[in-house]
């Protein structure tokens, strides 16, 4: 077997990487970046895994982060109504928050420590066609960039024409977690989220604060201030519209201590939600399948993105293994395994983000903090995406789902 | 719940009721006709089921013929090539045929008698609409009747216009069995196929001599000669056509005993190959989900539409036990679910029957001839037309498969 070619060192292409590497499957992977570039850089994300890809970062042999220290438990949630909404809802089992510019440069370790090829070079769409011929199968996982458009946007699943939240994530000292640790989800209705999120860095057990600010709201100016140009302006800056706007994260800042773990800890942008076709083919026959970012990009406001890419390299690494004829039925098994839980996530993601926010949503969020279990369940479906889109689709299905927790409207 | 109603008391109808009973959800079968005309009548074909739906019978409490004088082992092919080629294949678990005049009778019992509600009544595709308002949702599972026409046939998945092949199929005494009991799977190039099959019906264990003539071979006539005019002369007939081209069966024929067991015992005509899209939305907004033969109609030369229309009922059983609003997203999941097998049974049929045959298919045959193993994987995959048709699906999955096994071109 000539093996496979994974185009992107991201999540989606390592775990994709190191699962048929587990089955000696020859892989390379091909990145515009070097594992120290990788490691260095500004800050790409702030990302938390839930514990469905805990689970498979196990059997990937990849869990070097299996201690308390790194998880966290659950999900305090605050929405500042005029009467505000405060209550927890707790995971089945812990998630974990690394900084990628750690997770990814120690994973691809492994890949190459376990016969993987790592080749450093970008490649272009007119690249893929040569790598075609030269691989059994290539994957193009290369998230968000341009190669991404040889898979055509879906409209029916897409829809958005600009990314719906302006954000500004960085990494702070200064902020004591919350009590269990978990994950604080605060909403400023009208201006947006803040997701405080318990994260491994360089300089050890920081925390993201992930703002999503809604184009127009109160706290939009944070996706536009500068640090470089005056670093205790900006954070003087985060830390008042923290205490205007999300009081639970607030109360734990110790504003003298309080600061940006560095300049480079800081990310400011915007994403535009999309999904993709799964496949496509080439001129000379060959087919490419999409992974990950290049596949479908999603809002981080319920942290899914990476959760879904890993997901998604699971299932088409079991495919590969079943499977190694990589025609068009090869990769329609691959898009109907994954559909599911893919589309579930663009889609539960796209209601997340609607302004204004839909009443089915308002409804399910209000039934949460009257009813544990109702938190409990939604909370731990940030692993299980399909399942919570089960929940959320329309306002007839939230409906139902209350009424079996005994909450008639 | 105001339950599921389900219109057919075919196998789709009945696998799925008697799996939805099995969990207490109310169901209603609608059927044409009466468990008595069920059981009376014509022939109305020669099913195998092959051991995924023995397995699933077992899982309904409805294997009621689970003894061995039921039960065959494996295919006996003859090929009347110039160099004819015999060989046999075996299955991994028996497969096993009954006269569903028997079947249908006895498993409809079975689900009344747990709390199946089960009403004699057509149902018209105005009707529908009305049964929606009653259930929670309406499954047609009616056959290959006009009601399917409410699921608009699937051009991209159904390459034919017309009938591929003239059936003729009755039930006979006077054939003695394979050994080991077995179908005999026989191929006259250019004529057709003739299936021989044990089969229990009225008269005992008997013999279906089911004749899938190609229009315009030299057996096309046994779909047209009129039994009633003269039996005799048709028996006579079929004896003749079975002497010149399925030397294999004839072999076993004591001309003395030969007859047909009954003059409702055959049926001739010919089966429209279709794929169907799996469901539709009324304008009430409702959702109906097509089932079986509604849903798929295969020819029968490789036995698999109703093993097909048992699977399709069991996954959609198991989406309705997961999530009982049957909105758009549910349909989509049962169709998610369901397509990998359903479509390559249909893929897989369609092969078997193009005229002329497809090169890739002759190799696949020819090397089964050479080769146990092949044979056996070919034969135990009427059990999984998903792995058949990876096998099958093109020339380079032939010679993949073939390499496999050590068998280069
Ligand atoms: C602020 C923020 C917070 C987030 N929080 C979460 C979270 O909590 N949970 C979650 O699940 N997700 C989260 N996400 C989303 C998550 O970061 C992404 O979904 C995920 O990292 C995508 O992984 P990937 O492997 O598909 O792509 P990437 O990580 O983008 O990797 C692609 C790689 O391909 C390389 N590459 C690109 N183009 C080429 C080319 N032409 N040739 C060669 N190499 C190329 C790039 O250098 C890159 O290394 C967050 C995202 C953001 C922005
Ligand atoms: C000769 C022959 C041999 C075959 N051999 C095999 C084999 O070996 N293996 C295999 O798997 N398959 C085989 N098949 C295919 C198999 O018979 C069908 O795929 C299967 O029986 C379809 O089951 P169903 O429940 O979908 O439909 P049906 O069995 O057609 O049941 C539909 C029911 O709905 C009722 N109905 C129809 N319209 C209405 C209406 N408007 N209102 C109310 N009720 C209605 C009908 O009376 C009928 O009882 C064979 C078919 C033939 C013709």
């Amino acid at each position: 077997m000539a093996g496979i070619g994974i185009v992107g060192a991201g999540i989606a292409g390592l775990h994709l990487g190191l699962q048929l590497r587990q089955h000696d499957v020859p892989v390379t992977i091909y990145s515009d970046r070097t594992a120290e570039q990788l490691a260095g850089g500004r800050l790409p994300n702030s990302v938390a895994h839930h514990h469905t890809t805990v689970a498979r970062e196990r059997l990937l042999g990849i869990d070097h982060w299996d201690a308390e220290e790194y998880f966290y438990f659950g999900h305090h949630h605050y929405i500042g109504l005029p009467d505000p909404l405060s209550f927890p809802g707790f995971f089945t089992a812990p998630s974990r928050a690394l900084d990628y510019r750690i997770y990814l440069p120690r994973i691809l370790g492994d890949f190459t420590d376990r016969g993987g090829d790592f080749q450093v070079r970008p490649v272009d769409p007119a690249d893929v066609a040569e790598l075609s011929d030269r691989h059994d199968l290539v994957v193009v996982a290369s998230g968000r960039g341009s190669l991404s458009a040889m898979f055509p946007r879906r409209a029916d699943k897409s829809p958005y024409d600009s990314p719906q939240r302006k954000l500004c994530v960085g990494l702070y000292e200064g902020i004591a977690h919350s009590e269990p640790r978990g994950v604080t989800m605060s909403i400023s209705p009208g201006n947006g989220e803040l997701l405080e999120i318990p994260i491994f860095s360089f300089a050890g057990h920081v925390t993201a604060l992930l703002f999503e600010n809604i184009p127009g709201g109160d706290t939009e100016v944070l996706a536009e201030a500068r640090y470089d140009d005056d670093p205790a302006a900006f954070e003087k800056l985060v830390l008042e519209k923290t205490r205007q706007h999300h009081p639970r994260t607030f109360e734990r800042i110790d504003p003298a201590k309080f600061r940006l773990t560095g300049p480079q800890d800081l990310l400011q942008g915007g994403v535009l939600p999309s999904v993709r076709e799964d496949y496509t083919r080439l001129p000379n026959g060959k087919y490419v399948v999409a992974l990950g970012d290049a596949h479908t990009v999603v809002d981080p406001v319920v942290g899914q993105g990476a959760n879904c890419a890993s997901y998604s390299a699971w299932e088409l690494g079991r495919t590969i293994l079943e499977d190694q004829t990589f025609d068009e039925r090869f990769c329609r098994k691959v898009a109907l395994r994954r559909e599911n839980v893919v589309h579930a996530t663009a889609d539960w993601t796209n209601l997340m983000v609607r302004v204004p926010p839909a009443p089915h949503l308002l409804q399910l969020l209000g039934a949460m903090s009257a009813n544990q279990a109702v938190a409990d369940t939604f909370t731990d479906n940030f692993s299980h995406p399909d399942r919570q889109w089960d929940i959320l689709a329309s306002p007839e299905r939230v409906r139902k789902f209350l009424a079996g927790h005994g909450m008639a409207d």
